[in-house]
């Protein structure tokens, strides 16, 4: 491997050159992004070697594709018109159907890998992009039987570098499920900012009384919008159902704790308290 | 100090006295639990040197109840008929209305000092308590003025001693304010991982996608239904205000996905990020 590029030098594939990087010491990384502080900060921050522009793909063995979903999907087709015969060309972004749709019949189609690392954290660019970030997580590969075999086994490669586990799945199952565990987490914590920040307006020493409880709960809400619009926008059908359940469910709480109906908030309580050991087997590993 | 009780020995009052200990060397602490085992327990982990009954703080200087808030209703008139002359009573609950309510007429009031401290875990028991719970963390007095002088005094340096600093405030912005920030977290939480589980019913793998953002976003799912349901009970009013807010911004959020309003999703995704700022400030203390 020689030549590899990042489009999109942010968290996560800024995240994944930094562990891959020490495996190739002989390759050269390039950054490209159309914000161009971000290219520069990526170089100064040893993410990449140096700035490059998406014509220079031509020369690419590995491109890796880390930018916001809508623009994945313009990005995509012109790196498959570009790249050389033997290049694999990955994409990571939280929306896995319409990135598939849009190249299904890109006559390189054989030459990308649609993946989804379930690893970040609640920060953006090129500064919050750290080393490790993937060890010990999941690796979701859709569609893996699009792939050239042998970039399938690149790829597969560049994944047991970076310490991860990987599962294979539909781009339809995918988005269905990560609406529920990851977008519809990242609406609920949103909103619990905005109504606590709405309450502050009148009430100014509101924050003097949060705790970690709170801390954790809204971490989710620092994320950046740039990024998590075109994923609610891509994943719309997906997000709708899971808000809906979750606002039904809500909405049935409230009117337990309306009723006095004590035993309908415990045993809601009780029964979502099985969390503790999903939550603990997503610790141990899967 | 010569003896001292704490009533209910769990997480909160556990994590005190395994603090507080330390620098009464001279004292006996009694453990006082309904649950058997749990008192059993709290003498096996060093929270307390001995069992007791309630009946017993009739020779106590310092009283902690640290009860579920409906409990703690019947337990603090008992205690206050019962103690002696100088003895300090605080409770550590997350409602303080109906607690003041409930002794505003007792002839010992004056012994009793209302407090909160903002500090806790998922978790609850004996086997929960850990030390430095409360270094560098809130403590919520309530009502302060009706607290005998030398006893403020007293529970000051009580809480100087675990590294707290202390907040003044009347019962009803108390109850509001952490209705906001703590009980609407907690509800939000809970019902989002229960919509997760709903979802996990009909899709088995669902929590192989779940990642720390997930994690981080359900945490307070775990907390202790006997514990929650009386503080949604206690503070029902403030508690469905903020229910009420967040379930609107909630389908309004829904209701621009819906419309593909993308400038609103951002608007309000962007807006939110304000707890960035916010939360820093909670971190480097107030």
């Amino acid at each position: 491997m020689k030549n590899v590029f990042l489009i999109g030098t942010g968290l996560i594939g800024g995240s994944m050159l930094l562990d891959l990087r020490e495996h190739f010491k002989d390759a050269v990384f390039y950054g490209v992004d159309q914000n161009e502080s971000h290219a520069k900060r990526a170089v100064e921050n040893g993410i990449v070697d140096q700035v490059a522009s998406i014509k220079d793909v031509v020369n690419a063995d590995l491109v890796l594709i880390s930018v916001p979903v809508d623009a994945a999907l313009e990005v995509l087709p012109q790196v498959l018109d570009l790249v050389p015969e033997q290049a694999l060309v990955m994409d990571v972004g939280s929306t896995k159907e319409a990135i598939c749709k849009t190249v299904e019949n890109h006559k390189n189609r054989r030459q990308f890998l649609a993946a989804h690392p379930i690893a970040g954290t609640e920060f953006s660019g090129p500064d919050a992009a750290i080393k490790s970030l993937f060890n010990d997580k999941t690796m979701i590969v859709c569609e893996v039987e699009k792939t050239a075999f042998k970039l399938q086994e690149t790829a597969k490669q560049l994944f047991d570098l970076l310490g991860m586990r990987v599962r294979y799945m539909t781009p339809a199952a995918h988005d269905r499920h990560i609406a529920f565990v990851s977008h519809l987490s990242h609406i609920s914590s949103f909103m619990l900012g905005k109504t606590v920040i709405q309450e502050e307006e009148s009430e100014r020493d509101i924050f003097d009384l949060a705790g970690s409880g709170f801390e954790s709960t809204v971490r989710l809400a620092k994320s950046s919008p740039a990024m998590w619009t075109p994923i609610f926008a891509q994943n719309k059908k997906h997000v709708l159902d899971s808000l809906d359940g979750y606002i039904e469910n809500l909405v049935r709480f409230r009117e337990s704790v309306n009723t006095n109906n004590y035993k309908a908030i415990y045993d809601d309580m009780e029964q979502t308290n099985r969390i503790k050991t999903i939550l603990k087997g997503i610790q141990n590993g899967k």
